[in-house]
């Protein structure tokens, strides 16, 4: 197998072709819109599978856009996904990054409470959103149990989360809880089925966001 | 669908059990001594693909652990990674995480030499590690550019990796820069293929560590 000599600057483009190319010959087909999020997304799994799975509320890229043009936080359930969300390229919207997993208050109340720490990192970003009023987007990459916390608070009418990318890993609850959200009307970008993580939404977050005119020149 | 009710203790635990029962269904071996490893990566990604492309030199995993218990560092080409990976674990046996990506020295001479900012850092890791004379594994998540250089500095005798966790993700150049690595005498755990990603780095990387018995106790 032969090195290719690609440029830095041309890697990624030389990649969405191959990803755009090999969606057709696979006779797989993405709406427009929804094309640089879902490509983003294969992009970083190396995975078409997404194609088939990748769901979004009508609308869904342009609410988000149209809250992160509004300066909306994004509250992420990993660290590893904050590292991989463009912080920059939200702040230059006036948003921020935010992950309170590894909070000390966090982790004390998760024990006390026998739940998931991401459970109480919601209930945390629901309140720092009512005393800041600021809107919030979920990047939720990992825990499935955020998710219905979220879905919870919508019930009982507490908070309702502005946006949610929802897109948890794993074999215990995640496609249930996945389709908790889908069943609202809460806007959302969610992979159904049990693939996602922390890369997948950070890589989501990002295409959405470089998909804004006013967001690649930097 | 309906909710599972799991303690969030035995989450991981249950999801491990439905990784074994599954593996088994789909008629998929993984010999003993790496399923600790290939089962964190299918837990990480939920592809089970994972099983039939995860590929390890001989007695990789005793290798590895071996340089953790003498205080290796790990070396990553993603901020993501680095995130992701259990710094805390390392440290117990003297070792650190490091990523020079987002060093504005390596963003300076990458655009000066037209080369990429992992070529750069894996040369700048390649020094540290002569000049402190420490082992240093690399796990490489993201980008191919990182193992074509490891290789070109294998080849030229000017430094030897102690080990490499080889699972950069794409489209371009990802395969064959795995095979580069596979062809040298260098230890490898490495994902044949296109997939990986900072979060199966990362997913190894924990792995390997929370099997040395002493890594557990935190």
């Amino acid at each position: 197998m032969a090195i290719e000599i690609v440029k830095p600057n041309d890697i990624e483009k030389r990649s969405f072709a191959i990803i755009t190319e090999e969606l057709a010959q696979r006779g797989l087909t993405v709406p427009d819109r929804e094309a640089p999020v879902t490509k983003r997304v294969i992009h970083t799994s190396a995975d078409f599978e997404y194609a088939e799975t990748m769901t979004y509320s009508e609308n869904a890229i342009d609410i988000m856009q149209d809250l992160i043009r509004k300066g909306a936080d994004i509250v992420t359930d990993t660290n590893m996904a904050k590292s991989g969300i463009s912080g920059k390229t939200l702040e230059k919207f006036g948003g921020h990054v935010h992950c309170f997993m590894a909070d000390p208050d966090v982790a004390k109340e998760a024990k006390e409470r026998g739940i998931t720490r991401a459970t109480v990192c919601m209930e945390k970003a629901a309140r720092i959103s009512k005393e800041e009023n600021k809107p919030i987007i979920f990047a939720i990459g990992n825990a499935p149990t955020a998710l219905i916390r979220l879905r919870e608070m919508y019930d009982d009418g507490s908070f309702r989360p502005a946006f949610i990318v929802g897109v948890p890993v794993g074999f215990v609850n995640v496609e249930a809880a996945k389709e908790l959200i889908i069943e609202t009307d809460i806007p959302y970008i969610i992979n159904r089925g049990r693939k996602g993580g922390s890369n997948i939404a950070a890589a989501i977050c990002n295409a959405v966001m470089y998909d804004l005119p006013s967001a690649r020149d930097f």
